[in-house]
């Protein structure tokens, strides 16, 4: 049984694995500002022995023990992080530096979100984790992105010189329930419009295409990721791609709704095309992902239409 | 007359510059921790009344009136940035951080020193300022060329969330008097062993290419670009390309020696390739340099041959 920090933890994935976490039966501290993320997403752990829910901001120095740090806290959709630059920065490169300190003097293993988003617009399918990407430095993603490769960066430092260690896993495209539903990303955004009968909003022409990811599968590949001896970025996603057309077309058949699909302007710097090569997590932590979009979908719209029917 | 801070200024290009900030009569305050940087090197101002000398790390926050802020303070050469990486990356992540506050508060102009790194081993040839780069963001390098992409992106997330007024300085390979002999670059390492009678040392083949600008030309673009209205990132360096073979051989035939070429390992994803395009600054700033590297390397020399003398 370890002491796990779960930085993020009220967030969409974050509170996922803390489900996973404590069945497993470790005590878990989850730490969040709940700037995007919930209290409710892990209500049902408040008051359980094994559970601590800490209300403070990663951007300043953290105090506790802990065996492993699973380092989430970061705004992670793109209207969110865009909205405050700075702030999505200071996460990133502040809240990636004290986690790290903490690693260092408690001699936790940290393990860091990354994304798919330290590739860029990538030129090169599948994307291998040896790819360099290819990253607007300046651009309105740039916050993120950036703040994502110098987090890793970070951590490589770490490694090396405090000989901490650390994991790094580039998650692709999630989805799931606990999703914000005002979120902004595709999926959430695609099925909250089919069921409310508005129209289902593509950005540009959508022949840019994603891979989506069922979050029981990411938080199966994180957990494997922290346990093994894999101290290489690994990619943790879904490879089957699909254009961002397709996936309206899809939703709306899904939810069988009457809607139309609008396209608006792309939005800047979008990626064109994403697609994770798992073979490092696939050999190197016996992981892949398991759920099939139907599965996937059909459960996050149950999720969506029980929130509509509370709103 | 303004109120002019230099971090780094009593570095290399940071000492020059002040050089220049005095003589065209400005309030100069030179923040510095000598990390790298030699008192001896602004020693000729001190006790001058509109000159004033910080010791202090900008990793930490500072507090005081000015217009104007040239941040150069960052470790430049690959063995002192790859020695302390922890320290590289904080320094531009925290360092550049602060700077932004403190010319947020005090509504100054923050112009930032980033560097030709920002495009890694670039694949693109010459270099634009609206080539993405390559980088790989986990290697030895990427504690410098990641914090100063990061430094980037924060200046321009400053600039669109607080509107403050930023300047973006790409700079490329500068050499001239005040580099520090023992600095681990190559316009010094080959001077000094070609001065010292020791074997020139290439690392790899030779084959890979840079561009060298002399200290005064890149003065005169940063001056240029800080007082002008381009706030796009900007190329400073002196296009002329050459091998390091080739220069191994220049430098040895300016000094007169005869010593060998020696050819060592290649370093860890050292660039192959680097020109600047400087398209940029010759048209927005009417910059361009005018040292060629006869005159350039003379003058080098000689100081090297003044440092040999007293030591
Ligand atoms: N979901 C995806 O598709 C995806 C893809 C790639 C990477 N990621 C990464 O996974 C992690 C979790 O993403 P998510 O989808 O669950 O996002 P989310 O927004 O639902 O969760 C982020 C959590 O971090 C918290 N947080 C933000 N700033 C904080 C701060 N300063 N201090 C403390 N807590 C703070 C938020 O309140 C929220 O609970 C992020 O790091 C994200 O970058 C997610
Ligand atoms: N010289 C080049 O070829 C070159 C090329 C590209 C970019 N640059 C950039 O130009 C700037 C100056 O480079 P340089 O060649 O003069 O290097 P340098 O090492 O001579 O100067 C850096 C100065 O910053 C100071 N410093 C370092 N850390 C500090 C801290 N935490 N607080 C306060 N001061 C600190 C050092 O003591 C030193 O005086 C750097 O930002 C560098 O990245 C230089
Ligand atoms: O238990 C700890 C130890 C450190 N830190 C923070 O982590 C950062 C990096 O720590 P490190 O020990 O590497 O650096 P230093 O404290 O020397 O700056 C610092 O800003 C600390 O405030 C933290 O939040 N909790
Ligand atoms: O309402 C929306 C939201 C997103 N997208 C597109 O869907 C893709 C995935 O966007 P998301 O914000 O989910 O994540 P990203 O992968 O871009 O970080 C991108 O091409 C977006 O432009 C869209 O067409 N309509
Ligand atoms: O005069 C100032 C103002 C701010 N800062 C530092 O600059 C950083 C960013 O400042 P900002 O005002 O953006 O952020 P905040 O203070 O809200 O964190 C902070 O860490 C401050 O400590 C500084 O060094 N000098
Ligand atoms: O003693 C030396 C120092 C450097 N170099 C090479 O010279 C180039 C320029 O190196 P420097 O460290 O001056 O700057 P960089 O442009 O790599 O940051 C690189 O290819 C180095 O590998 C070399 O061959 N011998």
């Amino acid at each position: 049984r370890k002491r796990i920090l779960v930085t993020g933890g009220a967030g969409f994935v974050g509170s996922h694995l803390v489900d996973k976490l404590m069945m497993e039966g470790h005590d878990v501290v989850v730490v969040d500002n709940f700037f995007t993320g919930r209290k409710r997403n892990v209500h049902h752990w408040i008051g359980h022995p094994h559970f601590e829910l800490i209300n403070h901001d990663i951007t300043k120095p953290l105090h506790l023990q802990c065996d492993q740090i699973y380092h989430l806290a970061c705004p992670a959709s793109p209207p969110h992080y865009q909205h405050n630059p700075i702030k999505t920065i200071k996460i990133s490169a502040l809240g990636t530096l004290n986690m790290l300190g903490l690693a260092r003097h408690v001699k936790a293993r940290m393990l860091l979100a990354s994304t798919s988003e330290v590739y860029g617009d990538p030129q090169v399918h599948p994307q291998r984790e040896d790819y360099w990407g290819n990253v607007n430095p300046i651009g309105p993603r740039s916050c993120y992105d950036e703040g994502k490769r110098v987090a890793e960066s970070m951590c490589y430092a770490y490694q090396k010189q405090e000989n901490i260690s650390i994991r790094v896993a580039r998650i692709f495209n999630t989805f799931g329930p606990r999703m914000h539903p005002n979120d902004g990303r595709v999926v959430s955004n695609f099925i909250m419009q089919a069921l409310q009968g508005h129209d289902i909003t593509v950005y540009g022409d959508g022949k840019q295409t994603r891979c989506f990811q069922f979050v029981s599968d990411l938080v199966e590949g994180l957990y494997k990721l922290m346990n093994s001896n894999n101290n290489l970025p690994t990619n943790l996603g879904n490879p089957v791609e699909t254009s961002i057309s397709a996936f309206a077309r899809y939703i709306r058949k899904h939810v069988n709704a009457s809607v139309s699909i609008k396209y608006l302007p792309a939005a800047i710097d979008d990626p064109h095309q994403r697609k994770p090569d798992i073979t490092r997590a696939r050999t190197l932590l016996g992981w892949q992902p398991v759920v099939d979009l139907d599965t996937g979908i059909r459960k996050t719209v149950e999720y969506f239409q029980k929130e509509l029917s509370q709103m």
